[in-house]
Order: structure tokens, then sequence, then C-alpha cells
């Protein structure tokens, strides 16, 4: 067992994606997952806590990469400039090949109350993140607040285009065309 | 005790509040509050669903505002200045004499987890519903959730600053103030 162990956590995520559609999240166990993905129970417990960090698991190295790239921002950046930075920094995440994979996530996710629940609450955690670094550079609030808010609001309405099903632009295509929408938003207005 | 029915649910509520401050929102009971109240907790029951809709409550009436006033919005506004409308017309819930007891809701919220989450659901609810009613209006997507996920956002910010400790402004100006915060956000970016 132990020369399959590299791919393990990627075979593992996606056997539960496919359970998780197929007969829904509460329905499948992280035994069966793991035997779907032809590793022990065991294998499945070392690379995820629950079945639920096979969905949300990808979200704190997106939260990093964030905080990474706000505080390697330039100086003389506007604090919507660095949270552009920030939401440049990440798009590699949402490559187009890991489409599909987002959009079953994204089904499952949308069958379920508690997980919708839960992504809501990761995206307030990564705005907070976001808010939090911006202090860090010397923003002071309510424009971090309100920089970082937006922030997660464009990454959240480009992944969600992102992931709908006929959408064929790449994600920082996308996200660049939310961040202009955004800009206009205040431009248009007195 | 028919003749105290009319202010029961203040009072029902300002002695929740102080109780949930005094010995926490888990500990405390429904039948407490009555008591404190010198109501049944029939009556109780009558006013308030739960303990927790004690701290709720008032959000649907806040959104049935919020989307009544971005359908009564004039034809000529853009998306951000419908939104605009939409949070003066709910100043008024956030008179100087409620800032006591929203000061207490929010020290209440602020030392339980589950009641945080709440409050962040609450939210996303309220930007869900100012979204529909921006669709409602012919606003398309992204730019109806870009325009209601700000304007929450600047509502809730606003909300945090009213009830800080030392804040002596009343919402009305302070939502103003973060407002025209949002709109240089982008003014100022490229």
């Amino acid at each position: 067992m132990a020369r399959w162990e590299p791919g393990a956590a990627d075979r593992l995520r996606a056997c539960a994606l496919e359970l998780f559609v197929a007969q829904g999240f509460e329905q499948t166990t992280a035994t069966e997952i793991a035997t779907a993905a032809g590793v022990t129970e065991r294998t499945f417990y070392r690379h995820f806590e629950d079945k639920r960090e096979v969905l949300f698991g990808g979200q704190e190295a997106l939260q990093r990469r964030f905080v990474d790239a706000v505080g390697a921002a330039p100086v003389s950046a506007t604090p919507l400039e660095v949270v552009a930075c920030a939401l440049d920094s990440a798009t590699d995440f949402f490559a187009d090949e890991r489409r599909p994979s987002s959009r079953l996530r994204g089904t499952v996710i949308a069958a379920h109350a508690g997980l919708r629940e839960r992504e809501l609450l990761k995206m307030a955690a990564l705005a907070h993140a976001l808010t939090e670094a911006l202090h860090e550079r010397g923003v002071p609030d309510p424009v971090a607040t309100l920089a970082a808010e937006s922030g997660v609001t464009v990454f959240r309405v480009a992944f969600e285009s992102w992931i709908a099903p006929d959408e064929e632009r790449s994600f920082d295509d996308i996200q660049r065309s939310v961040l202009a929408e955004l800009t206009l938003l205040s431009k248009n207005a007195t």
C-alpha cells in the first residue's frame, strides 16, 4: 500500500466527491471513501481530519497565499490594489484542470445547508484574515475591512461564475472582470 | 397580568440581555427571563420562539425594510445608489436610545462562537435578499451581488462602530461616512 501513498490524498478527494454527489454527503462515510480509493481508513485520517475537510481543507492554503501577498504588495499600492494583488496571487489554485472537481464540490455544497453555512463562515474567516493583514500594513478601519470584504466578495462571485455549467473563461479572466465591475460600481455613484 | 402585556416584549428583551451578560447565554433559560420580566413562560413564548430570537428577531424587519426601499428607489438610481437608499431607509431602527441595549447585545454575541456564526449567517441572508431585490429591478449579476454585498458590509461596519464603547456619532452619520469611504476605495484604485 505504501507505494500508492504519494497520490492518495488526490484519489481520496476524487472518490469522496463522487460518493458525495452520488449518495449524499451525510450518507457517505470515511470508510467508504477509503475503500473506493483503495486505501485503509487509517490512510484517510492521515490526510483528512474528517470527511468535511475533504471539501474545505484547501482554504487554509488560500488564506495563507492571500495574507502573504498582502504583505508583499508594493508600498505605494492603495488598499484595493493590495487586495487585487492578493486575488491575483492565488489564481493558480483554480487552473482549468481543477474546474471539473470544483464543480462537483459546488454541487455537494449547494445540496447541504450545513455545508453552505460552513462555506460562508470560511469566507468570513478569509475576509477577517485579509483585514488583519491590511492592518499589519498600517491600513486603518473602516478602509481595511471594506477593502478586505470587497476582495472576498469579488473572489466568491468569480469562483461561482467559474464553476457555472457553461462557463469557459479562465478563473483569472473572470476575477479581473468582476474586480473591474466593482471599481465601476463606485465610480458611477454620486 | 394582562395589563402588563403591552410592554412585555420590551421588558423580556431587556431582562434577557441583562441575564445573558451577567451569567452567559447558554446558562440562561427562558423561564429565568420570564421570571425576571414578571411574566409567565407562556408569555415569553408568545413573543419569542426561543431565547436566540430575543437577539436576532429584529433582523427580519430590517430585511423587509431594505428590500422595500430597493423597490421604491428612483428608476434612475445606479445600483450602489439603490443600495444607499436601502441603508438610509432603516436608520430609525438604530436610534440613540437603542444604543445601550445594542451594546449589550453585541457583548453577548461577541462572547459566544455560535451566536457570532449566526450573526454572520444572518448578514449573508440579508445580502442575499438585497441581491434578489436588485435582480427584481433588472440589475444583472455580478453587479447586483457586488452592490448588495458592499451594502451589507457598509451596514455591518457602521453597526460595529455605532456600538463601540466611546462612539457618540449617530448611526446615520457613521453609515454615511463608511459609505463615502467605500466610494473612495474604488475611486483611488487604478
